[in-house]
């Protein structure tokens, strides 16, 4: 075999997997049609989060009294700092790769057979295949020519008015931080509130902050189309059209499974995804599909956690996936995260008992647990500043079956948001 | 008796002791000569986080490309913002223990006998005595007049030049957030590097930073004098005058344990604090000290923790102080934490492997973690972005004696700083 595994997209998950079987010695064969390091790190989380970052700073400051601020953001100029920003974070995983001795390929991987992959007409041969081609945004027929992900990312100016086509968790980031930033913002969202994916009490702390912020949220609408001359037309079921200079689609991803050549294979799918079982292994026993491709939820930090999984398995450990703590975020005002899951056992306490939040001028959020009938933590949902790096405390506690008197009896410094976690767990007294 | 206890001094360690014997229907009287909630929550602390806060703001669109700033300052519509934002805090506390049903006394508490205690020439009787009067800072001789945490945190214009005498915690926060407010910063120390209470890796990238930022750091030298007219004029040893427009003394703080009736009592001391046991039980056995009187670390978190231990103990309940993870943090650039303790075997990877810390444009610094020959955790030490953040979950897996393995094999949500604890713990491959 000319390797031992071939990697067919080098997306976040698909790269780490690279890296552990290259430091087992493994023979690995990178091929990548676009960009090292996958769609979260060149058009995804990392240039929204530094997005958000800047929008997050100038909102605090525009609104924190005794400050008189005047700024212009030039996105020319920003969007040079993102690509260099973003080219060091990928640079930095290409080199790992390449110092570890990966060879890597540009092109379009096509599986031949289930041990040959072919790419700019070569065909290898090799033990295993990893797919992880990622995903891509879901396009409606009828609506061309508007902003995805990867569009209203590299934006080089901010839209006056900008409307956001679905209210899931990237359209409300985004359209967080366009408001902050000074756009007039209209986010349309067929159900009845934004982001459906999590917890009603979180998803209201951002609905309130939104409407505050004087964010236009349309509910219950569907969008019927989408003209574009100068401006954009957005015609919306029993609503008012509205002219827009930007319209950004953010209805949902898809699994990337076209020109893969699946056809070639036998390969059981699980409606659009590419089914795996617990070894992230697929029905063809040497190939194995991670992130996104693989089923949701479609999150980089699952696709890490596959990537460790199906690496392990080909290094003959026999290792499980366990999705039992998975943490979920959303980068907004307040910052909303998840882990683990709800119990009929809960509790909760505000922000406003959080020092450390009032000092960031932070009033609106709060934080809760949930846990088994004999205190063992079960999950937890935060709004709160910062509330993601909280995430890793409670998943932890979760996967190694802490109970909440052990977080409530662990010191947390003073002050610090972490101590929200401390406080709720205070469930004895 | 009146009381079950007497509780001398309202800080926030006394005050949640106070809850919590409240909470078990135990009849308590709160004494306090200043405000409730104690220093950090009034002086300290909690006013210096709402600075750094705004410091860091403004510093990071100041440096980010693509933004044009211009802001100004009005530090009295900012001290009238952080007084609202403390009395939200404190009055939140009061209020809690009045709710409880605590009798709250204003004036000074003075120790009659083991179990009497008079304040504003009233006398009561109690069964237990805890006291928590707290900190202050160091004065020296022969210099009046200058700034400490009180008078720079209530400070109502930037200066235009700073001394600060001495380069512990409080010093180098000062000076880094008005650093980065304006204000031409000098820092003097005795000793040969700055921070001296933290591991030289974390000090040294402080003072690197402060560095870049232009402030002036003269190690090894002592002020001989300063002397105050319109401006002040500091004599420092082997080094030329400085004139200043403020002068922050920020030496090291003293346990406030005078006219509190000590000579009363036959109590142990320890040096200048109050001995107590790991019950927090002084030398008389119905009266305990928790927080700074009773020894260092002076922390507000380790504050709370004796208070916790002190409640307990009243309440009849064998519970003994383990401060084997003590988290401490530096609110600097970047934000330095430590927690456990060091051991022979540790890993370490750069903030710059990190790609959340990319996204705020924070590339300085590090993530390290200390661990047993079996690969339990020990300790950690972090220069990154909101480090503070991140110190539960280590305090935690010390606590509950988890592997870096554990930590390795939590699922961390993506980008996150706390995602460099997941990859720093990665030490089998």
């Amino acid at each position: 075999m000319d390797y031992d595994a071939i990697l067919i997209g080098a997306g976040a998950g698909g790269y780490l997997s690279a890296v552990r079987l290259l430091k087992h010695k493994k023979k690995v064969l990178i091929i990548e049609k676009d960009k090292f390091a996958g769609e979260c790190t060149n058009y995804g989380c990392i240039p929204s989060k530094a997005l958000i970052e800047m929008s997050e700073s100038i909102h605090y400051l525009e609104t924190m009294p005794g400050i008189n601020m005047s700024y212009k953001v030039d996105m020319k100029e920003w969007q040079k700092w993102k690509d260099s920003m973003i080219a060091r974070i990928r640079n930095g995983a290409e080199n790992l790769c390449k110092s570890l001795g990966a060879k890597i390929i540009y092109g379009t991987g096509k599986i031949v057979d289930k041990n040959h992959v072919s790419v700019n007409n070569e065909t290898f041969s090799t033990d295993y295949i990893i797919i992880d081609t990622g995903s891509s945004p879901v396009k409606i027929k009828g609506i061309d020519d508007v902003y995805y992900n990867r569009e209203i990312l590299a934006i080089d100016n901010i839209p006056e008015k900008l409307v956001i086509i679905g209210g899931g968790y990237i359209g409300i980031e985004m359209a967080t931080a366009f408001k902050k930033l000074g756009s007039d913002v209209y986010v349309i969202e067929m159900k009845d509130k934004i982001l459906p994916e999590v917890e009603e009490d979180l998803s209201k702390a951002v609905d309130k902050k939104l409407r505050s912020l004087n964010v236009n949220i349309i509910l219950n609408s569907k969008v019927l189309s989408v003209k574009k001359d100068k401006k954009y037309k957005v015609s919306i079921e029993n609503h008012d059209d509205i002219t827009a200079d930007v319209v950004l689609m953010s209805v949902g991803r898809i699994p990337n499974t076209e020109d893969l050549g699946l056809e070639n294979l036998n390969l059981a799918l699980d409606g659009r995804f590419i089914k795996t079982d617990n070894h992230k292994r697929t029905s063809v026993d040497n190939i194995f599909a991670i992130g996104d491709v693989s089923g949701a939820p479609m999150l980089a930090h699952k696709a890490f956690y596959d990537g460790y999984i199906a690496a392990e398995n080909i290094l003959g450990n026999d290792v499980v996936v366990d999705y039992k703590a998975m943490p979920f975020v959303v980068y907004t005002d307040p910052e909303i995260s998840f882990t683990g899951r709800a119990t009929e056992n809960s509790n909760k306490i505000p922000v406003l008992a959080n020092p450390r939040s009032l000092t960031m001028n932070q009033t609106d959020g709060f934080f809760k647990v949930y846990y088994e009938k004999d205190g063992t933590v079960a999950g937890a949902g935060v709004a709160a500043p910062k509330s993601s790096e909280l995430m890793g405390e409670i998943t932890l506690a979760i996967e190694a079956g802490l109970s909440l008197e052990d977080i409530f009896l662990t010191i947390h410094p003073h002050p610090t948001v972490s101590e929200g976690l401390k406080d709720v767990s205070d469930i004895n007294d």
